[in-house]
């Protein structure tokens, strides 16, 4: 494990994506957010996912000069096309998108089809929050890992889900979560981190446990909730991918194997104006109020502390951006190959 | 068990709900929605609760001449007051409220306060399939009986999702879900059938199972997913309880226990203008593909069938109303008594 700082991070990033041909603007736009799912902790939607980026983008699998745009829209919603850019931008447009139109309309909901990979859901959600209103984001993920309840065949994706909602003197409260027990990223970084995986993450075909992350193609994940969770992933996968005229179950293009055929990747974020329903400082106090009545809840044997949604995140990021930025040995051996493959100075 | 036919229990419920002082048009839209519960297998939110109800409104725990009004609204959303009227007027209100504002705003939400226990999510969730619209509520619950992740404090609610999205010859795909592995309706019913509760329904202080649903007072529900499930019953409730000034955590009544303060509950529906995407014909035809799609997966060993959400309650509506609504007997036995004390004629 090396440790780099954020910044050194940010700008290696951004060179990266420069040198396969993304505007400047654009490649420090998606290096910040990149950068910011590794402080948070989203290891694996950070840097981790570059060498794969450039890769596809190599290949054309992403269009470097994207023209993302409002094909449809009304006053509380609109559908983005990304024209294959890269989701980070497509993502942050649809954002921007939804903050302005519920500052009129009080809520507003934006879709998008022809977008990518655009790293944790959060990122997105949390968007609003500076404007005092919560976000809701929704995502069809890029490979099928979770067949229907009671099936084997790989239909859906882990389709996560964020809520963010503004709070006052407490850290916002941020729930990112998969519809699955454990997210693809999660397997993945168990796997270059050569770990295993605890049973209940995944399961064979057989229905047997599956804890090797190396297998990971012999199984699937399995939902939260057995049939709720499967439930949640198919309507979550309908809402951002279906309705928008994004790929959505068998049409889902598997990015771990194919980096070359356009994802048609559909996501979604609401922003709901919290001002619309009153005083917005007094909503702010009384989210503060029931975070702080669920922190001081009698605990049960053994348990330490109660965790808010985006707590941990929250700490985490106040640790990394003190201290920096952990990453595993492998990783920053891809990451300097990466360098000099692209001709660009290495990561320091 | 005893069988009714769904007319001879809708018209029993509006005279018990005109004799308590329910105006004849309310107390006929209750009575047909509390069918409905019972007609889709919601047994735990239809006539069951008939009793409940009766007693609350008679301890003026209930309006029954409620003034429910829009308090605040935008383009796409508004905040409505029930007055302490029944849920089901309160969130058909509101459900329309919705349905008009996305017809021309693409998207609208619509937050509640002062309602009251309203029945299975997905009859509200259901409401906008009927314009082509996707539906989306949220509730807090009327009970608390989750603590959050690793606490033991009742501070949070079954916080129920439900997600109905329009089909062209599948029937609509329905979600409804509560953030636990079971909704409290769920142990009230197991408690009233004389069963025992499967483990990992709820737990006791101590850590240990619990599966008398007799023993539910010296227990909690277990959220899916562990900590995502606490996350989204305490999500959900700021969205639908705290952001429309409604009961959340602490302020949450009981009401199976105080059958006199006003509830205040918070609910919100949004409904999704499917036409403001693009064809809706096409759509729904997407929708359809994707449900085949789910159930024509192979399967796990010993699995006959694969279900879509919704599926089943769509075939249980069918079947029940052609063959009548079972109903327990110490229910009947119930009913019966309640009819003697409204002087009302007996469910036949």
């Amino acid at each position: 494990m090396t440790t780099v700082k954020a910044q050194q991070l940010e700008d290696f990033i951004a060179r990266a994506l420069q040198a396969v041909g993304l505007p400047a603007d654009d490649a420090s736009s998606v290096a910040g957010l990149m950068t910011r799912a590794d402080l948070i902790g989203a290891d694996g939607h950070g840097v981790f996912r570059l060498p794969q980026y450039i890769r596809r983008i190599r290949n054309r699998g992403i269009n470097v000069r994207p023209k993302i745009r409002v094909v449809s829209d009304r006053a509380a919603m609109a559908l983005v096309d990304g024209d294959n850019g890269m989701g980070h931008l497509v993502m942050s447009f649809a954002a921007r998108t939804a903050i302005e139109k519920a500052k009129t309309a009080g809520v507003a909901w934006v879709g998008v089809r022809a977008s990518n990979h655009a790293g944790p859901a959060s990122l997105y959600a949390s968007m609003p929050l500076a404007h005092d209103m919560i976000g809701l984001y929704l995502a069809v993920g890029n490979a099928n890992h979770l067949p229907p309840w009671g099936g084997i065949d790989m239909l859906l994706s882990t389709n996560p889900l964020a809520v963010a909602i503004p709070t006052d003197r407490e850290p916002p409260l941020v729930l990112d979560m998969a519809a699955t027990v454990a997210a693809y990223g999660k397997v993945k970084t168990k796997a270059q981190r050569g770990e295993t995986m605890p049973e209940g993450w995944m399961m064979d075909r057989q229905g047997k446990p599956l804890t090797d992350p190396k297998r990971a193609d012999d199984g699937f994940l399995l939902p939260i909730g057995g049939y709720k969770g499967y439930g949640l992933a198919l309507v979550f996968g309908l809402l951002a991918g279906t309705l928008n005229g994004a790929a959505m179950a068998r049409e889902t293009v598997d990015f771990n194997k194919d980096e070359v055929t356009p994802t048609n990747t559909g996501q979604a974020i609401m922003a709901i104006d919290a001002s619309a329903f009153g005083p917005v400082d007094e909503f702010k106090r009384k989210v503060d109020d029931v975070a702080r009545q669920m922190r001081g809840s009698a605990k049960l044997p053994g348990v330490e502390r109660i965790w808010l949604p985006g707590e941990q995140s929250h700490g985490r990021r106040a640790e990394r951006e003190a201290k920096g930025i952990p990453l595993p040995a492998p990783l920053r051996v891809q990451l300097d190959g990466l360098a000099s493959e692209l001709r660009i100075s290495p990561l320091t």
